[in-house]
């Protein structure tokens, strides 16, 4: 096992808080494997970089010789929102649950490693869990402690209902932390809040209370929001290497060392280094993202993959003659996207000045002279994804280029 | 049946609200038995007269041929206060709960029909709830609604902690009338928010809503405090036909048409009548607190105890000749009772001037000086119970009399 002192700076790297340290350390000096646990929704079957952040972190405490305790949340997702105002909280049946809970364990293998992670269900324990012991569960809550949660708290300041049931999954995952035994619990740092309450349950039960470790949002490629699959901003972590590379090397600069930190394996000291070459201009930024783009490609494919992701990337700008440094535009700036979520490609030309009307753009793209990446566009198509559109270079003619970001 | 309108006159004879009133009236002209609900604590083992009110109404339901469904509140008097800071709820074992349900069905049968009386216990639905279902029960209500309730506001507002198991219980008694199909559920003004909350569930859940009908709280015979124990100022409905009597004929003139509203069968046109007489002078006060105080004794007991009560009543004053025109005093204002609740005589003469300081009193009792409803008290005795000082004339040799009330 490495040192105290090498476990910590690993695992303080890229972390917002860890409250309490001085347990964190205790627990560490103990030299036992700690029971490190991540709560996952079974909602989103696709990952992205964002959500690999946990993972990440969770990998490194692997690589230290702990274990992952890995809690899938079916027992909540069964029931969803019976009140029916959420509607990012569906119900979902077991088989939808079985086959989002198999697709994102599958994508987090390629970050964890499986040997040292225990899958467990909170229906285990949960679904065991009659009216009496809800009530002695929560009566080691308090109301008004409860709604200083941030966002409980904002919902009553907008007089935006709360339902009574809502109030009542904190304490279900606080549950799961003692059901598990946990030593530390992962999660955003818009969690804190729930990481403490199975903290202070924890400490009611007289169980050595769990250490709260809070990770970063990602903000995604474009540089603002947080990554997220509704922004179109984000890098899946299913896509194809020649997309990840691409997408990787649209991040913004500002955000480099970030992504470093919390995305790649790259070690806390190489990244220090990295950060002072580019404040002593001594790396130059594309070099930088270069790399940044072959560690995500190799991450999750391999380095082969990554060293012909970047060979192709080349190509694409060398064969299509895309000029180094083209003006770029925020997709969000220049595309209305319909319902369905695609975004009308003529108004985005439009818009971006590479046509003077839709019907320009339409006459551009019917006649082969607009391409993505340097592909010729279809005939008569102009619905486009924003993952479509996300990190490539659109171009009209031989001279008119635009990076969408 | 009784008419509609002479059904309505009884049930709204001493009502605090009734909630919808238009419900109630649809639902009489039903011309089916109603069920008519009242939820009780097997917590006070011991019943008085306040106790009696909505028992009181709920036989006049049944005397209209409704049918009477009281729930004895076992699941939650099981699990108490899980959190410890609520004494007054404490966790009951299954013996005591039977116990004490047994002694409340005893006596409320001294009111109740028992022929039209369904018995439930609330742990027969309550207990097959799991985690599962009290969420889905709980999100039919909202935060922001239960804590406009009076005493959570207040607590709220006074920064007093809520445990978060206390806002199940409002809930796990709208799921009680559910369960039983109320068509009704009586309550006390303080309890309108729990009875809301069952008329809202049931809606929700496409039931024909419960009518909430609440009632007021009756003032003991110190004429100012609730009805209760704790304060001394209660007629038991356990308690002698002498002594039923006699605290009877202590209660305050103020509140004796409320007492015949509240605390006995005696019609509402009768009761105008007597009101009437009250303010036309036509009826001597005196006269009517002894119809009053045969009536409660009638109840408890049988009409030939109410008259052998009166009659020993008389003969005590008679007997001891003890005029009929005496001060009066109320307890609360000469006795500070001690830790135990018991109050030191010798301190109660002295504050109503029957004896200079406390240990001329103290000679006084020891001489056999001292009466109480003119029986001499014992040597050595000084500290007695309030409940056997209110009501009584505390006599302190030939000419000195005090009615403590």
């Amino acid at each position: 096992m490495a040192s105290l002192e090498e476990q910590l700076e690993l695992i303080q790297s890229g972390t917002a808080e860890i409250v309490p340290l001085a347990d964190l350390k205790k627990k560490l000096a103990e030299g036992r494997p700690l029971r490190v646990k991540l709560g996952v929704d079974p909602t989103a079957p696709d990952l992205h970089l964002g959500h690999a952040v946990p993972l990440r972190k969770l990998r490194q405490f692997q690589d230290l010789g702990h274990v992952v305790v890995l809690i899938i949340g079916d027992f909540t997702a069964r029931i969803g929102d019976p009140s029916g105002r959420n509607t990012t909280r569906p119900a979902l049946s077991p088989e939808q649950i079985s086959e989002n809970a198999a697709t994102f364990v599958a994508q987090a293998n390629k970050i964890l490693n499986p040997d040292r992670t225990e899958l467990r269900w909170n229906s285990e324990w949960l679904s065991t869990l009659d009216f009496a012991d809800v009530i002695r569960l929560m009566a080691n809550f308090t109301v008004a402690h409860t709604l200083e949660r941030d966002d409980f708290a904002k919902r009553l300041a907008e007089q935006k209902p709360i339902s009574l049931h809502e109030i009542l999954y904190p304490a279900a995952v606080a549950f799961d932390s003692v059901s598990v035994e946990a030593d530390v619990e992962l999660g955003g740092t818009d969690q804190l809040f729930n990481l403490l309450a199975g903290r202070e349950l924890m400490e009611k039960r007289g169980m050595a209370p769990q250490v709260c470790l809070t990770l970063p949002l990602l903000e995604g490629l474009d540089g603002v929001q947080k990554m997220s699959k509704s922004y179109g901003n984000y890098i899946g972590l299913t896509e194809g290497a020649d997309e990840m590379f691409g997408k990787a090397m649209s991040i913004p600069d500002e955000l480099m060392i970030k992504y470093f930190t919390l995305a790649t394996p790259v070690a806390p000291a190489e990244i220090r280094q990295i950060e002072a070459g580019l404040r002593a201009d001594t790396l130059h930024p594309n070099a930088v993202k270069r790399r940044l783009a072959r560690e995500i490609v190799t991450l999750y494919h391999d380095a082969a993959a990554a060293t012909a992701a970047e060979a192709a990337f080349d190509l694409v700008f060398k064969q299509h003659e895309i000029p180094a440094d083209i003006p770029e535009a925020k997709l969000k700036d220049v595309a209305t996207p319909a319902e369905d979520g695609a975004c009308y490609l003529p108004a985005l030309m439009v818009a971006c000045k590479l046509a003077s009307s839709a019907s320009e753009a339409r006459r551009l793209i019917d006649g082969g002279g607009v391409r993505l990446n340097g592909e010729p566009l279809a005939k008569g198509v102009y619905q486009y994804q924003p993952a479509a559109l996300v990190g490539v270079v659109l171009q009209v003619g031989k001279r008119k280029f635009i990076r969408l970001l």
